[in-house]
């Protein structure tokens, strides 16, 4: 048997119904794993690139289900303010200045990014996603781009974005071999109209892409829904006919019982981003409860501009610890099921887990390795637990998307690491200097 | 003017009312910082040691104030569990057998792991803080060591821990150039005797020391004193005597408005720790009230074996957002309160603020480097905000304690980190199986 890449002898958490082999082995051949288990069980494998990966932990890439990556050229910018004042005084007013060229450099400082912390594909609602597109596909990373949509009181302006939208859908679905996805991104129900949301969910269906959407992340902004349209988010959302399973709702922190028994009956799937959450004091969202209720899960940063990191290992600490502390209960999330949800969980959560989230043959080969060589991942007693609560992204060593090796002993290969660098830095402040 | 070393062209943050320095230098003679200011400003420096850090920002030494590092070796055991049946069922057997081989294993795991995160100095509550002594001693690191008394029910007990208490502080208090220092470290008010906190307390003060407690760390153990003795646990500690500003009380997370303002008046310090307060579901303490009513408060990682991490700056940031989404505000905590916390507010915390938590010259040479040519750390527009949200231990590039590099490049000098880490999982493995 042949393989392009074989990795051998690291311990292997495949995701699969929490799955651990100890001396375990992988092969990828063409993009796909073709082999997943014990390396004395293994067919005699003849590989062009064998990884020795003693001490390591093989696992499913980490998947961010929500985030805003061209921003991170906007981390630091004003703050420990409020959600308000931060929007108005300081980010919008950059983004009317954003170029082409600025969204390009910072995209490419968050792919440069998640490399690095084990992220081998993401969930992306922003302006000029084709320019995020570009970076993705030079990155090698996997990604679902939303092309953001805010009518903001102006039909015309609704009208504009979501055939823009449409135009980056058309051009990108499937784009770098099928390693970009497209969804549409209407912003939320308080920037975006009844009648233009029912117009992307039909846009969307017809184009058989999903809908990422901003759903109940404040109190504020659920309060301003309700004014504006006398009923809850979750039901005007329902009347426009976006709820299904095809739905993407970033957050949910202040879904009642019954909106959440809503997604769950609708299908429609939640990012939980409990970072961004806690830093922007959103408040924190019953994720045991829509567990419950079978609502599938995925994690999310959220913007680099309001966390301030792309590090989903952080993120899945933070998803463990928060839910403890909101229902006053240590056994809430426990680690497989923490991790779950940043892997298997993600990849459902964005319709991709025909493709990825586990490690099994014939899914494409997503593979990330955790030097556990060090003295915070000591002693090995839970290889989850060691993951979940002391693990950080910069532990990950390797990083393999769609069977091509992005990363191998921290060394990025596809990105040139200080250039990116010095090109966000000086992107950062010629943007604020404008 | 001569140096032993000189760090050259870094951002200096001195942690003195904010201060910020661009092109900066230090120096640091007979384990004293001699100066700090602008580089262009120094006077001619010939020193032994330069360090060009271009890149870098300097800073002091993070402080830990509350850990039990001997616990680094059951990082893992029994996750997602009852605070009290992850007591009773799994770390107080296992500490029934724990030799002072174990302990020592731990403790230099610990301080390993510490030196890798930037901690320069941490405060510890154990078993045999003799043994940690020496590895504290062998490893560079500065500590507090508590040893810890746990009554139980048991007067004799009591007598003979606060004995061998007496014996350690009279022993090591000063020890290693004065790197190391002690308090007495009776466990808690549920777990001693009023009579025995009272002799803790005289005991402590005519040998001129403090006292490290746990405090109102949890819902149970609140409702336990006050079935105990009928009033609350602030109140028993008075009349103890305890109170008073050489006592360090651990967690505080359940303390009515009134405890904290006796605490106030009394110069208590609280160690804050976020992240084991999640982990254990014990709650989320009023820090934002603490600092208000003026109250010193540092921060605390805990046990490696209840966060399961040493990583302060992990710690830092989870002390910022954890009081945002107490208070449901993001004002609240802002990085340079957060970072303060964990340097200068540690050093109160632990009556060393003459010697250590700010740079300026005369005061110990306490320094560490993180190394901000990250793409997590770019771009540098707001340097407090980079360090409390953005980076994390693995940054730390320099770590310096009392004039001497415990680690240079991320390599440490003192100790054998292989060894360390081979020492701890065998004796952890071992642990397991007795």
């Amino acid at each position: 048997m042949e393989a392009d890449i074989l990795i051998r002898e690291c311990t292997v958490l495949t995701m699969v119904h929490g799955e651990i082999i100890g001396k375990g082995a992988i092969a990828v051949k063409n993009g796909l794993i073709t082999y997943v288990g014990e390396e004395r069980r293994a067919p005699p494998l003849k590989a062009e690139e064998v990884i020795e990966a003693q001490g390591k932990v093989a696992m499913p890439g980490l998947v961010n289900c929500h985030t805003h990556a061209p921003m991170s050229i906007m981390r630091g910018v004003a703050e420990d303010q409020e959600l308000e004042t931060w929007l108005r005084e300081s980010i919008w007013p950059l983004e009317a200045k954003l170029t082409a060229e600025d969204i390009h450099n910072g995209a490419l400082l968050s792919c440069l990014e998640m490399i690095k912390n084990g992220v081998t594909c993401f969930s992306d609602m922003y302006f000029r996603e084709d320019v995020v597109a570009a970076a993705v596909e030079k990155s090698g990373l996997r990604a679902v781009l939303a092309p953001g949509i805010i009518e903001g009181g102006d039909p015309e302006r609704g009208e504009r974005m979501l055939e823009e939208a449409v135009k980056v859908v058309k051009k990108y679905h499937g784009h770098a071999d099928g390693r970009i996805q497209t969804q549409i991104g209407p912003h939320a129900a308080y920037t975006c109209s009844p009648s233009l949301l029912k117009k992307v969910g039909e846009t969307a269906s017809s184009l058989n892409v999903g809908v990422h959407i901003h759903l109940a992340e404040s109190r504020e902004t659920v309060r301003l829904v309700r004014r504006m349209y006398g009923e809850g988010e979750v039901a005007v959302l329902r009347k426009t006919g976006l709820l299904g399973p095809n739905l993407l709702a970033a957050h949910g922190v202040h879904l009642t019982r019954r909106e959440m028994l809503t997604l769950a009956r609708y299908g429609v799937k939640v990012s939980y981003n409990p970072v961004s959450n806690m830093k922007l004091a959103s408040g924190i969202p019953r994720v045991k409860e829509m567990l419950e209720f079978g609502i599938t899960v995925g994690v999310g940063t959220d913007g680099p501009a309001s966390n301030n990191s792309l590090d989903v290992l952080e993120t899945v600490k933070a998803a463990s610890l928060l839910q403890k502390i909101r229902y006053m209960d240590p056994k809430v999330l426990p680690v497989r099921e923490a991790l779950e949800m940043a892997t298997i969980g993600g990849a459902r959560a964005l319709g991709l887990s025909h493709m990825i989230g586990t490690l099994e043959p014939g899914k494409r080969a997503d593979i990330i390795l955790i030097d556990f060589r060090r003295p915070h991942l000591t002693p090995m007693l839970d290889v989850y637990a060691n993951v979940v609560y002391s693990a950080r992204g910069s532990d990950v060593n390797t990083v393999i998307v769609d069977g091509k090796i992005l990363m191998r002993d921290r060394i990025v290969k596809t990105l040139d690491e200080e250039e990116v660098m010095r090109n966000a830095q000086k992107t950062a402040e010629n943007l604020l200097s404008r």
